[in-house]
């Protein structure tokens, strides 16, 4: 999307909370100054929303606006105390399927850290829909909690190529990809294995794939051997923030949510309330968001000018109060200001890098996005409350069912498997996972086995969670506990 | 527990892979050179089990051993690809349901890291046998996986006491806990909740709670403010092997995995077979772990002397390859002699703590652990693999179901409302949460309710995993999703 003079990008602005006006207006005015044309939609959304009762935190207004613009540039937004149960940030990026999550993190002049002078400039993409994030949980007895962590193939396979394509655009040489397969080896092993198939298609670009707790160690350890870093999306949540910590903190992280159709940038930090109004926040992160959005749009000339001139400014010394102390600080206005000034000059220290336009990546759009050949249900997990031993719960339920066409194979507590015994220590609480298999093999049950088995529990016990055991071309669509054959 | 020289104490002694023996071989030396008396029973784990056919990589033998001795000290255990399908170490922390893994981060003499001179000295207190890491996965659709997140209160009481048992135990002031409440509000909530309630029974150790990637921010930017850190599995991973980067890596990281009936102590590091043999590892991350353990045995004074020899050690500049590289660091022999002339020497800078026995937290035994005054079912999550849209989905569901006890109120995709039309741009593949609500409020679904809303919808449509939605004492133990009222 190239603009021209005569035909302004239309650009939504949620100036957001707190010191959120303040980070885009700064932002605007560079923009402004630097000779892009962008006609500005102001929509509201965050904490004075939530006050007036919408639940969302976004009304309807802001998401037609963004429906339509296609490209958001916001501040913080807070969701107060007692208002709402979902963050507006994460909403936004929802609704949106924004399912990239780009935060670039770099060494800044001026801005001395542990890690001074070891050129840290790395990006991490993080998948911004699926996981954990989706917060999909239930209270499965009184006291046992679950939440589902969903991974789809189609969403590790959009992240997978979006980091490649990244990598691509910014002339980066390397796409590390950062999961914890080892220990869940459909959910966080569906990304691993997506991220391995699609390496090959980017024969320019070294890969490999990093277990998730050694990538916080080599992060803290040696995090100029990164350079663009795919991830899940609560890894990427914790990860992302450790590497902003790297460069000096959310005062410099920028960062963009990029979905096929719609695209928000915004800083990473919080709306500090505290700060608001006082002229002496750092804008640096909202500015650099803003660079990113324009290369976003197509201005890259315009962005790499910002770019270096937010380079010139902070190599001059002109600091906020985030890095000199809030006491001997640059004001906010006159940090903007210095900025502005220095629009048209370049830095001869630090690279700015020539961005191409970025390839979307295109998926197949069906819904049933992997097909199998073969498959059939094989067996159930039926997870029961009960005050009763595994033991003593283990043989009711095989007294039950033993006229069905399952077969009790093992009960488990949080995994571990507890019936039959193993002679193992496994504490057991109220919650088991009972473990059904199917008698024939090879078989597919019915709808009606399954029925008739939980009819026969459900004269006895009590059950709250039920899943099919599934087997796709012939490979077990499920795992085995720990102590089970 | 007290030994005497008289009635030594007995220890399961596995030595482990790679360069397993090596370092146990090392701390044994030292213990033994401390004038502590242990009879160890020498036992088999990890590669050669595996190898040998048995998928859990630990053998009858071993866990027999375990049960009797209580406590064992062990090098790192190696999975060899395609055997097993778990960790013979996390295997063992489960068996015996070590729930408190344990794990000291601290500077150290001579290991120059850019944190060097601030002091870090911390540990993290990582839940240890619930969570993510049990591994309970199915594929949802053959697209679409789904992992288990299981958090008990039970379980989340254990770990919070046990951080502010082992900071009492310590000497320590402050304990933090580490969560993601603000995301999962039930699951990685209750930990949050829990310690918070505890939390005054310890009223001179401060406290408070960190949302997890703040912590990891924290963490990297000003580690010296964190003493203790409770946190879950999971997120414990993380940030454990974060911590364990700042103060020069995992050679110095030693580890315990704690439980009311047995404790095993171990390094962090792995087996690092390219090194076994060589007498050039760095055993000090075992040997700590056996500081760590001869204070669980109660040995304090010979612990205290161990590791005043090592620091003195370390000070003395007397340091292995992984600090000084590997042609010029010393011997594992020569350092292990170094650290046994050294017992009876103290380290007159660094300090190393007067510790007291720990006291282990003791919980209500029985499995309704928390007794709600009335509950109810009200309703029933149905996730079913469609390849239609959710609008036809919808339709379909409310024509099937119109005259049963309940209605469809909703249909998500991976957490985001897409039924009824939000007019949102949420990309929907063929897996779908429908979710139906009682109709006569208040109410209590019967399972009777609950087949008769299955079998009509098997008519029509696959589902392959339920969700009974539970009020208990009013509260609703289950969360809303993104753009549900």
């Amino acid at each position: 999307m190239i603009a021209t003079p005569s035909d302004p990008t239309v650009v939504t602005l949620i100036p957001g909370d707190g010191i959120g006006p303040e980070c885009v207006g700064a932002a605007r005015r560079i923009i402004e100054a630097a000779g892009v044309q962008i006609a500005w939609e102001e929509c509201e959304a965050g904490a004075e929303v939530f006050r007036k009762g919408l639940p969302s935190g976004v009304p309807p207004e802001t998401i037609e606006s963004i429906s339509r613009t296609r490209v958001a540039l916001k501040g913080p937004l807070e969701t107060p105390v007692g208002f709402g149960e979902k963050s507006a940030n994460v909403t936004l990026r929802k609704l949106f399927e924004t399912y990239a999550n780009v935060r670039p993190v770099r060494e800044m002049p001026g801005v001395t850290t542990p890690y001074s002078g070891r050129g840290i400039d790395l990006v991490m993409v993080r998948e911004n829909v699926e996981d954990l994030y989706a917060g999909i949980e239930y209270l499965q007895t009184p006291g046992v909690a679950q939440a589902l962590k969903l991974i789809s193939e189609k969403g590790s396979e959009k992240i997978a190529r979006f980091g490649f394509e990244y990598a691509r655009s910014e002339g980066r040489t390397k796409v590390a990809c950062a999961t914890k397969a080892n220990i869940m080896k459909l959910s966080e092993g569906t990304l691993k294995r997506v991220f391995e198939r699609v390496a090959p298609e980017y024969p320019e670009l070294e890969s490999w794939h990093v277990i998730v707790d050694n990538c916080a160690h080599q992060l803290v350890k040696r995090p100029e051997q990164f350079d663009v870093i795919v991830t899940t999306n609560m890894n990427g949540d914790i990860l992302s923030d450790l590497s902003s910590a790297l460069i000096g903190g959310l005062g410099f992280a920028p960062s963009a949510n990029v979905g096929n159709e719609v695209a928000i940038f915004e800083a990473v930090h919080g709306s500090a309330p505290k700060y608001a109004g006082k002229d002496v926040i750092n804008p640096t992160a909202v500015i650099l968001s803003s660079v990113l959005m324009l290369r976003y749009l197509g201005f890259f000339e315009q962005a790499a000018a910002i770019e270096h001139a937010v380079f010139v400014t902070l190599e001059s010394g002109v600091l906020t109060g985030d890095v000199l102390g809030y006491d001997r600080g640059t004001p906010t206005t006159d940090y903007t200001n210095a900025i502005i000034g220095n629009l048209g000059k370049r830095t001869e220290t630090w690279t700015i890098r020539d961005v191409r336009p970025l390839q979307l990546p295109k998926i197949d759009p069906r819904p049933d996005y992997v097909r199998p050949a073969s498959r059939s249900v094989v067996g159930l997990d039926v997870f029961v409350e009960s005050p009763l031993s595994a033991s003593e719960l283990g043989s009711s339920l095989m007294e039950l069912t033993h006229d069905t066409k399952l077969s009790l194979k093992m009960i488990s507590s949080r995994g571990t498997k507890v019936f039959p015994p193993t002679g193992a220590m496994t504490e057991t609480g109220d919650h088991f996972r009972c473990r059904f298999i199917i008698k024939e093999e090879p078989g597919d049950l019915s709808d009606g086995d399954v029925h008739e088995l939980l009819v026969r529990i459900s004269t006895a016990h009590s059950w709250m969670h039920i899943e099919k055991l599934q087997e796709f071309d012939g490979e077990l669509g499920f795992t085995r506990d720990q102590g089970e054959d």
